[in-house]
């Protein structure tokens, strides 16, 4: 069985929690605090707790805000060794809304990568709004899960996950094709703040 | 009646052709010879002639290979002054097929709009795989055609001729967003290589 640790249950986050839970895992969910958590995990029934407590996921999904991501990887750094690490971040500029806050030659996850090497990093969920992370489905399509990473393994755990949770789980390439999702992420947060998608659509992916 | 004027009667040259002829638009096709343009040009009835020839449209799509741009921007230089030019180029890295050959900052459009600063620009096409334009659906929804640039006007005349040819046209705002246009035609086309997608599918766009 797969072991999943969802570390911030927000939007994204709680959208992720109900797919691992969908998809067979044993799922933790670690919010600032414990309450915060709880509404999150105890519905699906999932396990949790707050942050610093002991991960129990072999899959690790990072979705606290990204100025949060900092903190967190310091504080588990060593926790992370070995672990799958999945960014899910979409690193925008909110004062502009017209760029990232990333270099353009690298990403979020690339980045993340570099701050803890022991772990093996996956950028996944980025692109996917959380109603149909929740759904299950962009018009009658599986909702299309992106995920890039350079380890085959890592990938394979998540992408079964997915998977087994009804979505389409697409492998997306290396990690350096993060930076291609992470485009495609805010490209996708600008049209929807246009009105030009709805939160409950956006970009799918068609056979 | 708008006009528009093809250059480059390729795949997506010929599908750009199929959807400017649907969208009740005037059509001009330029080959490298007139034969070239004459096949693509003549079962939908459109004119035709050689790369040289005096241009008829308003709105010339650039539908030649990426390096054969340069010489195009440099022969019809004068000629582009006020016209809306439509780049639908993905100017990916052949050699590795990790990359794109513009700098990560910028895009192949900003690129073309600095070279030709009299031409109104505009990234569009470059998101949608050939098939899909042609046939005007992927699954079951309307082909989205992403259009950015910064001239407002320029953008609606296309819009335009997009919806009025059945597909659904979005504004993907300013020129700066045709990085992360070209970002999502190459992830897409690395995507098409690896058959995780077919050619008549893709990234499709949900309301």
């Amino acid at each position: 069985m797969v072991a999943v640790t969802v570390i911030g249950p927000g939007s994204i986050g709680s959208a992720v929690v109900a797919v691992a839970v969908r998809g067979g895992a044993d799922v933790q969910v670690l919010g600032r605090t414990e309450a915060k958590a709880r509404a999150a995990a105890e519905p699906l029934g999932a396990s949790f707790g707050a942050v610093g407590d002991t991960l129990t996921g072999d899959i690790v999904v990072l979705a606290v805000p990204f100025d949060a991501v900092e903190e967190i990887l310091g504080q588990y750094h060593a926790a992370f060794r070995g672990r799958v690490l999945v960014d899910v971040s979409n690193p925008v500029d909110f004062a502009t809304f017209d760029g990232l806050i990333v270099p353009a030659y690298s990403s979020a996850a690339q980045a993340m990568q570099s701050t803890v090497p022991e772990a093996r990093v996956l950028k996944a969920f980025n692109t996917n709004f959380a109603a149909t992370l929740h759904s299950g489905v962009i018009a009658d399509q599986p909702t299309a899960v992106l995920v890039a990473g350079d380890d085959a393994d890592a990938k394979e755990a998540l992408l079964g996950v997915v998977r087994t949770a009804g979505l389409r789980g697409v492998d997306a390439g290396s990690l350096k094709r993060a930076r291609e999702l992470e485009a495609i992420g805010f490209l996708q947060l600008t049209l929807g703040m246009r009105e030009e998608i709805s939160w409950t659509g956006g970009l799918g992916l068609v056979a």
